[in-house]
């Protein structure tokens, strides 16, 4: 990795963080991310399996495996905090997700630690209580129910940051994120949806509250059917601003199906309760 | 019951439901509702044991005792949900309360079990819970508490309700409706006015939210004291838009009364904790 | 009812109680209790609407029916506490149960408030909670959950008891009672037994704790398993002396039943949760 | 004391209070609540240790020691309701604590009992539970986490309050005010600003709700980042106008320090948890 | 004060406590305990306000009153823990309750702190709870609710000793010590019973507990009634041995009394609800 | 894997299993069970990595490598139920717990699922908890608090076994096992102690309760201290008969130590929250 941030720190002392590193950078919510992290940092380390594209002049950009180890300890080198999105957000053959949701993210904790990061922003998911039901409103403290080997992976990802914590006081705001999207695609997007507006602002929350400790919080709009909700997690000071009920037109206004049985419309994952496990690629 | 309901499932298909029954429709509440349902159905059944007026061009009409089996069958026939105000609603001698909210409620979740109805919106009462102290905010999970005879019978509507969906899956939204009027009345009414407009929305809510289980919501607007709290209902997507703030220069300003020991000031219900029993008749 | 108590005070005045009235004396528990209480009372009322066999010198014998006002209003005068275990104790249509267990109750609430008794310990039902699931554990303060009508009516009792509590004082222990046979009769029954010492010293303790206001308490012994707990009413004293471990030898040791969704095997209230409702004789 | 209010009631009995007493009137939140009592009282009796300047038309004034328990006891005389501002509200060595916060607590309460007050609004303080985490939120039931000997005296002043209500039926709001200053004055102040016109309407709400028992409410205003709720206090309608989002852009944004283990960036207390214990004067 | 412990310390190395101070040693508790600390301490030091009577080897005995700070600093030296017993332990006027069990109490932990002692086992009362009605039972959270003025400074003695805790590491365990007397001297005494025997296993556990915090645990022993629950204190290991089953026969069984608003009835606190507050002694 | 179990199960059909699966087979605890398990099953098939010895009659060995997929699907054929010890059951580097606790776990549920196996008894660990302080009790809804990379792994596993329940049905009983050996090490294991008549007694439950869904139970005997409440589990009906109070005599009795910041003294998991991370071996 060729670093010449040195320069940079000179010019530009007024941001609050020297480096931050922001991983799955090249994904959908990387995105919009990496366009929203230079306001806060002199450098916006980025790094994603697949092409970074263009690198700006305040970026570094490293494309990394993550389930390489020694790659991930070389890209945690001088960061004050990081912006965890890599990895597979959809529900993914356990082979796929073992090496890059908990090898990949043992990984990065490890480094995190070793090179002295002070703070995590992990990407969790609702789909770590997806088989919760959807007449049922969630805090922050509600049981574990994953509702797929993705969720299972991110139940992982919230245990081994919680380890990392309080073993050696590295802090982690995991976000158990919606669904981020331009607009809701389906009705129940409508629910679980998460402006990228929201999001940026949740970061931001993420990044500069004074202290976080081991934090959970639901990544969603200010929708107006809730099933989560964040009230423990007010010392994060997320407020969103936007709602999906902007968009509730787009969906035909129907009665409520008849099927009571369908997993899909009982549980809080939706279709994902019925996505996995994937067969093992051989 | 003389209905013709298959031309006007013909012509209006594009509403979401194609016949709701409102019972108890000659009344207070019941009138609001008889004007907004049109909007959400082909057909609305409406009935009471009074009168019911003219009938509209897509309303169905039947005046009928809901102690009375048979026609309370008759009257669920080809119905797909129900909004339920039927019944009585204030104290009342034991002996009526037992035929129309016992009796006649039991009839009511046996017919629409029987009919295949897939769900009721039922007017419980925040009088099932009125011996809370006035200095505490009660989640939807609250003991029962009930402050006089109909108090008890909202209590034994949402266990049967209950009953009926843990058997048949059938769905009952229990609405515990404060005072909904055009104003308040009294200073209590002040924390208990439930606005027309957010009764309407109420019900649409706990209509058209796709999956609802048995749920209890209060009904209140959005006044500036609460007694209730309604975060565990949040998945119906009820966000009242009226407050009875801009009702409170109707009513001076006292300082607090001297008598601690008045039920009426010291319980939820007010003066219905002491307006029963009533002495039933002979 | 011909009643010459007055010299039966003079000569046993050392009993805690003056007169108690059981009802429901003629059915298997009222057996076990008629045999009980002389122990603790100078006069023991007795009814039934099922003869009541032969009237010992400390009794006073009634055959009532719970529906007629009248008779109930006088079977209350001069008592001091009241074991009701009086009404249907299984699923039945729901016109019976609406005439003893429903009004019925009322009316002996009604007579018990008018005629001054100062307590009641009533036969509820562990059907009042019977739809909650078999791996859960029941507090004193679990949601209603009944499973059968007859469950919905015990439903209504505890809501009615509480009313009067709340209304005038009038103390109620609610007995949650399970299997109270001489042995349990199925594996089910090895959670849910109660021994007949045990019922008996439970309903010591809430004849004669100082205060109970109104309680609710599960009636079980102490079983190897426990779907219920009853810490929050250890204010009663009770301490079940006899367990069903001694029955286990009873019925065979056998691997789970395959057939997870069986709702009698689901649910703690076994075959009472397919037992309603039924229909209603004409 | 020399008071003529008779005349002043004569003139102005529209006024909701005959008599309201602002104790602590000279400090900085007496002098806010002394411009505002006027409005809800025909007469304020104003006190403090210090000097109370011009005394206005419908005011009495009194420079009283509250240790002093005759001079208290005539304090209170005539009085309706009590704003208790008064004692000591920094930390400070135990016996000036002693004297003014639990020897002068003590004889207001003795006081206002003995002479019919009927409530009284007492400024506890967040230093009560200042020594929970900055990353938990809590509600008004949270235990008590004292940061410092004075809010150890807060403790004090909540279970004496409490005890005056259990046995006397003497209500109190007890407020636990943040830090209510023009505005904020370091970062931490963002999280616990109480601006003065919400102090006032907290006030405001604490002496009107028609009843309050004995009632626990959070002093904040609308700030974005939320350490305390309110929720179970919203039997007194208290909603906070101001925010301290207005004056965020007064302080840099930083990255979180590293030091994770500072106790004064660690707990709610902020300084104040270093603060005691204060070494007794001699 | 005159200590010569240095050479007990040679002769009784296998204590596990060097010096353990026992103060309101010459009282009715700390007579049991004085006799039962020489077990685990070479040196015991004994103290009260009261003469001590004879002191034994092992014992250092100072005369001490804790109102006096600097008696109580010497007090402290060389102790490694502390059994308070000491101050007032009933109803008293509050200028009395004041000196011994609030500035007595400070000086204690002021001392302690001072002098490095690292755990104190304080001699907290269920009167601190005891407005708590009888029908409930409270676990070691229960919010406090103090039924006389000595039971307002044991909830200052639990908070003081938080702070104490949280603020240097000085661990406290508070025991809501009931009726602790050769045999219950009344009926309620049934309930809040604690014998000898069990008082002295509550101290050792207290005591031996390798880590204790700040605890709050119940001193009563294993009788058929609780009114408390020590589940959240079983870190600390203390299982009662005895019970007040044995002493029931000593009290008539009666029927419950008709007063239900008798307050002594009502709440757990007996007849210490009515005890105060005493007029201060002029 | 030959398999000739056709026979026995004619010969010995009175036995409630047909087969079950014993992984771990050869560890100490695996010892325990392999004399045990054959009272219940006509098969026991035991597994391990290591040698297995020599091979009873009613027994089928099989030596497998939970990483390799092919070969655990093999070993879950005809299987009734899952006593599943295998994997690692202490800290170790990440790279080994992955394949044996993490790729091996999820092996054996998917393999599972595919064979139609209705049940796992799944050694999880109270190393899941270790993190929560000994002052605490933590009930089977504790949140998870890992102490090391071991414990991080039997987070994963509650999840994914979590999901398959949740997902298919698949039952499993979480064991949070303490410390089971012979008799306690060190002072610690007081409290952590299960015997192993109580290990094989829980695992009896485990295996013969009618109903588990997907349950949480601490594996600890009835020890003096307890951290830990299996209260939300009694529907397993698990009694422990021993306690390591036969054993304190073992260990010299102590006062507590000085040093209060001591990780390994603070935390429910002891030296195990300093042992990880292990450095991955290269």
């Amino acid at each position: 990795m060729n670093t010449n941030d040195r320069k940079g720190d000179q010019m530009q002392q007024s941001k609050p963080f020297r480096r931050l590193l922001l991983t799955g950078a090249a994904g959908n919510l990387g995105r919009q991310l990496r366009a929203a992290l230079p306001a806060w940092a002199d450098t916006v380390r980025v790094s994603d399996i697949a092409p970074l594209g263009e690198v700006a002049e305040h970026e570094e950009a490293a494309v990394v495996d993550l389930a390489d180890r020694d790659a991930v300890l070389a890209l945690l080198e001088g960061v004050d905090a990081v912006v965890h999105l890599g990895g597979i957000s959809v529900e993914a053959p356990f082979d796929d997700l073992l090496e890059s949701n908990i090898r990949g993210l043992y990984n990065l904790y490890s480094a995190a630690q070793k090179q002295g990061v002070r703070r995590v922003v992990y990407a969790s998911s609702n789909h770590a209580v997806g088989f919760h039901p959807v007449t049922s409103v969630l805090d922050t403290d509600a049981p574990l129910r994953p509702d797929c080997l993705y969720g299972v992976t991110k139940c992982f990802g919230e245990a081994l940051s919680r380890y990392y914590f309080d073993r050696f006081g590295l802090e982690t705001v995991c976000l158990r994120i919606g669904s981020s999207f331009e607009q809701p695609k389906n009705p129940r997007m409508l629910v679980t949806y998460l402006s990228y507006r929201d999001l940026i602002e949740l970061v931001r929350c993420s990044l500069f509250t004074n202290r976080v400790g081991h934090a959970i919080v639901y990544g969603v709009s200010d929708n107006r059917i809730k099933w989560v909700d964040n009230t423990k997690a007010a010392f994060l000071g997320f407020r969103p601003q936007d709602s999906s009920m902007e968009f509730e037109h787009l969906f035909a206004v129907n009665a409520p199906t008849s099927d009571l049985n369908d997993p899909t419309q009982r549980f809080q994952g939706g279709p994902f309760v019925l996505a996995g496990p994937m067969e093992p690629k051989r």
